[in-house]
């Protein structure tokens, strides 16, 4: 399949950003709009580009080409952008084949609306508009499975443009283009598609915007880094409290900290946490749940900058692990447990700790499947990682170290105990010994 | 693809075994002769099998066709085995219809010979013949890519007939028993395939057997055992030592023990050593180490039996690392490190020796390949289960626990270090930050 990428507008309203600069290579999350276009377009089976582009720009696209020879894209350049979207397209007539995926080089789609999207036909619309306003927004009147009207303006509409076409028959489309031409010089696409009466396919609730501004711009990085989050493994203090931090911060860092940078930070401030034990136990404690807090980042960044790697997430478990035992360890020899019962139990705090997350990864790396997905109870069941330093931390300021490695101990080897129950009365039910 | 089995012999040399039994479903390896072909086949694509037996043993096939309703068979009844194997095969003649596997149902032989043997095509001939006694083996002597004779005192021959057969054409086998038939009433499937020119393919090394007295019955179940040890992660003591224990107990217990069941008792017998700790340290390690031979049974029986599963090998590792974690929570308590230094080492031995587990596998859950495969470095390098347990063993027994715990630590965390490094140095290269 094919894509046609319109990206010959003026980005008047993100000047000065686009005064010598093509808006579809701004950067959102990391990446430059186009980038996340041909990206996503790829991963569902495109393998070949045509980006109407503006011929003043074509030294920067260029560039961009050379900076990405993973995929094949051809540039047709407008020479008269004055003469609407609607001229651009046309413009591609001759180039493309068969059926072709058209995409607005502005607009920022997330990765689940492209997968779904792909599979549908005519223009996507979208009942909900979410993510965008809508009174600057195209309108779609949507009759019997054809686009009637598009418009600003409608009074009456089924949804939103969304600036995503799959057109099976792209001629037609053509065909229509040709005829406005014949009528006057500059035409929309709105008017093109509406003239070739293309079909319409509602998709509704994903993240898709387009960004003219440079407010757009920042809120496009911060919703893709939201949106980002798989929240699977988070625990309550996760989700009610570091998940707002670290995305906070992710959108801010994004465009120039990589995911394994940001891994390598938060394990640094964990190390430092650990050390500053010896000092001052209770900004140590703060210390470890600041880390705690920016823990998500690595994955965040990796997700909305669409730069996840398997390496990048062992890496991270790895290191998470390093962390703990050094806090803990540090906490151990801070307190110098003087009963043998004192120290089995912090021992089993030490075991406990690194199971909840070996059992969760052996089983995945034995079925494939996430632990939390097929035993939902262990969402709600608490000994996760946040939830552990969040312990750790108050205990340390409260100045309990014994109550704590006592419910450590308890928490995360009742927490190992419960999945060994539920692992094993699935499968022997299953595979009778 | 159509599967024929010839199990309509006497089993003569097999009495009183086979008095009133038949020999196909004796059992090797935990599991009956015909099991093995039923599922080693079905798994390579073949859906239907047609078993040619002995209508005094009706009963027991029936039976046993009711305990495996996950096979599509039919029995086809053979009234005069005395005429011959070659008459049982031409029973199935009407049956069949494409393309058939031919295998005798006495034979025994190894997943690894079944997936290469299927896509090769007619007589599949070895050879070595290494697991067999070349005096009382078929012969065959292939020219040319096709079968010239076959017999057990061929002077000049090519290899051993295995008793598989890849029929692409099995009509022409079917007519040259026919016209063999006309001739004379007692036929062997020797001069079948003879006569029908079948092409022979080599395969060679890998095991096969025929199963005719009750010592094949228990070499056979002893080979399938070795065979099974899939040595990747095994360290120098595994090799050497566990390895051949645990190979010895695993076939003559394979008929009643299940590898989940051997899991258990490998992990109750490590928690006896841990807890022995507190009346005699000698005692314990002794146990500890008795354990860890005894450690490899489980996957032996399984892979032996066919009935590895993907929670055993869960179960196996979560239960090992809380085994080592008892034995060396006790050895702890036993020893009552005083200064904070020594606490630290004991510590980090407790890390290192769950984090040696911990980057493999999860290294496994986000690259579907053992580090060992992307590693072979990390073979050689000490720190493996097996090694570990030898080390404390020997600590313990010559009282030094501090110096086991230090060498422990130092070890466990090297080869923590080392691996992370080898996965950084790769991937950090093939995705550049």
């Amino acid at each position: 399949m094919e894509a046609v990428i319109l990206a010959a507008g003026w980005g008047t309203r993100l000047k000065p950003l686009t005064e010598n600069f093509p808006k579809p290579l701004l950067r959102v999350a990391g990446r430059e709009l186009l980038y996340r276009h041909l990206r996503l377009l790829s991963e569902r089976g495109v393998s070949k580009f045509w980006i109407i582009i503006n011929p003043k720009h074509r030294q920067h696209y260029q560039e961009f080409r050379a900076r990405h020879p993973e995929f094949d894209l051809e540039f047709i350049e407008n020479p008269y952008p004055e003469r609407g979207n609607g001229y651009s397209f046309y413009l591609a007539k001759d180039h493309v084949k068969g059926p072709l995926i058209l995409t607005m080089g502005d607009h920022v789609y997330e990765k689940d609306f492209v997968i779904r999207a792909v599979s549908l036909r005519g223009l996507i619309v979208d009942r909900e508009g979410r993510f965008i306003s809508p009174e600057e927004a195209t309108k779609a009147l949507c009759l019997n499975g054809h686009i009637k009207a598009l418009g600003k303006d409608l009074k009456q509409f089924t949804g939103f443009d969304t600036g995503f076409f799959v057109l099976h028959e792209p001629q037609e489309a053509f065909s229509a283009a040709e005829r406005l031409l014949q009528r006057k010089k500059e035409i929309s696409l709105s008017e093109v598609m509406v003239e070739a009466r293309i079909p319409c396919a509602e998709l509704s609730g994903y993240l898709w915007m387009d960004v003219d501004t440079p407010a757009d711009l920042k809120r496009a990085t911060r919703l893709l880094v939201k949106h980002g989050v798989k929240g699977g493994g988070d625990g309550l203090i996760s989700r009610y409290l570091n998940r707002k931090v670290s995305t906070w911060v992710s959108a801010r860092v994004i465009n120039f900290l990589s995911p394994n940078q940001a891994t390598l930070l938060t394990t640094l401030l964990g190390l430092l946490a650990a050390a500053t034990l010896a000092f001052s136990p209770k900004g140590a404690a703060l210390l470890y749940q600041l880390s705690s807090m920016l823990d998500g980042m690595d994955g965040e960044i990796a997700r909305a900058s669409l730069r996840t790697t398997s390496f990048g997430g062992w890496l991270d478990s790895v290191l998470d692990r390093l962390v703990d035992f050094a806090f803990l360890a540090g906490l151990y020899l801070v307190w110098q447990p003087a009963f043998p019962w004192q120290q089995l139990v912090a021992l089993c705090a030490f075991f406990g700790a690194i199971m909840v997350s070996y059992t969760a990864e052996r089983y995945y790396g034995a079925f494939q499947h996430p632990l939390y997905q097929d035993f939902p109870l262990l969402r709600y069941i608490p000994g996760k990682r946040d939830e552990r330093v969040f312990l750790i931390m108050l205990g340390v300021l409260a100045g309990k170290i014994w109550e704590t490695f006592l419910v450590l101990a308890l928490i995360t080897n009742l927490r190992v105990f419960l999945t060994l129950t539920l692992v094993c009365a699935k499968n022997l039910g299953q595979h009778p010994a």
